[in-house]
């Protein structure tokens, strides 16, 4: 057997163990020393297996992290109902909200105009990760008028899901009102929160969801993942 | 009068003529050369005054290409109804395509499917630029079934409109079935089309449009300049 056919064979099973979900989208494999190990080749072999998989989109390495598995873009409707868990599960993936940030401030300038606040009225900022399975798909702070909303940092301590954290303060349902999208580079920060690399493309979405009266009670921006998501407009 | 004050004096004439329109988004601006023999200074003091305008938006500077003006993202509603030429004239500003291609060949599989053809039925490709004034917006390649469109590619040899060409070719009015949005980095090839640094952020957006019956007349890809471009999306 040639040397060539050793990497080949090697990616070809890896190939197999994520076709069969053994290792699911945003799973860290095992390090090139484990594989080096398991398949009895050394660290070089290895890693022609991984960058050939990394270059047919299955994987993605990120430096001084390891080598995560990579899934098909996630379809993301944009119409007048946008609700993330929805919208994950009906693409047959795990729903899930990771908490970074639950603060108080005062709003700037384009948040007061957004919900319709005085100058500096305060608001409630929930910031976090959207997760699809285990890939990170999005980075989001939303931003919710402190006013009409008092009790809503509570209810983030315990609730991750903005459309029931509403509901708990009774905002029965909400529609969005507008959705303004850019393209961007990630910031480092975003990056790692991401598990991207340095300089990937973000879809950015700013967007107002408003009660049934038409009143604001969320200005919320989220950046995509680029490659992980496909944002989908279908005029109703 | 300081060195620091010069170049501050500099920025701030740019500015005042950028502001007056005497040089208006995506016109080049004299060279640094040209510039320094302008206000009696050194290179390294008009390069300050560029530098501080690109840091706030103003300008962009294109290795090799020369510095250029930056106009305010444009606003480009994705609704039922995607008109390129309404859309830009309705943010004020003129509208205009550039030819880049227009052939005739086979349809790829994902052409043949979102056009509901026979796999590798004939299509015609029209590919070029979207200006809006004089900075390139966006990056497109749209496809239309010969079979249905025989004179198609000679209408867009005289017309750049596909709005128009598809009138001239028995198509009154079409309406927009679906978008698809992700994010991507520039090529080398499209960052030099539309005038941008090597690594920046496009919105690529695929979309079909259909006549009155539903039928696909167009298959249309199109590649924002991420940070010229904003898309909006209103529920209707």
């Amino acid at each position: 057997m040639t040397r060539t056919a050793i990497w080949t064979s090697i990616a070809a099973t890896l190939e197999s163990e994520i076709a069969a979900e053994l290792y699911t989208a945003g799973d860290k494999l095992p390090t090139e020393a484990a594989l080096a190990a398991r398949f009895g080749v050394n660290r070089h072999t290895v890693r022609r297996a991984l960058g050939d998989l990394a270059d047919r989109g299955l994987l993605r390495s990120r430096r001084g992290a390891g080598v995560f598995v990579e899934a098909p873009p996630t379809d993301y409707p944009i119409g007048r109902r946008v609700r993330f868990h929805q919208n994950i599960a009906a693409s047959g993936r795990l729903p899930a909200k990771e908490r970074l940030r639950i603060e108080t401030r005062a709003s700037s300038t384009l948040e007061a105009e957004a919900l319709e606040l005085a100058a500096g009225e305060r608001v409630v900022v929930y910031e976090g990760l959207s997760m699809s399975g285990n890939a990170p798909l999005a980075h989001f702070i939303s931003v919710f008028p402190l006013g009409r909303f008092p009790d809503i940092a509570e209810t983030f301590a315990t609730i991750t899901s903005v459309t029931e954290a509403l509901r708990q303060n009774g905002v029965a349902d909400f529609t969005r009102r507008e959705t303004r999208l850019t393209a961007e580079i990630a910031s480092p920060t975003q990056a790692l929160h991401l598990r991207l690399r340095d300089g990937d493309a973000l879809m950015k979405s700013v967007a107002i969801n408003v009660d049934a009266h038409g009143v604001p009670v969320e200005h919320g921006t989220t950046w995509f993942a680029g490659e992980r998501v496909t944002l989908t407009i279908t005029p109703e």
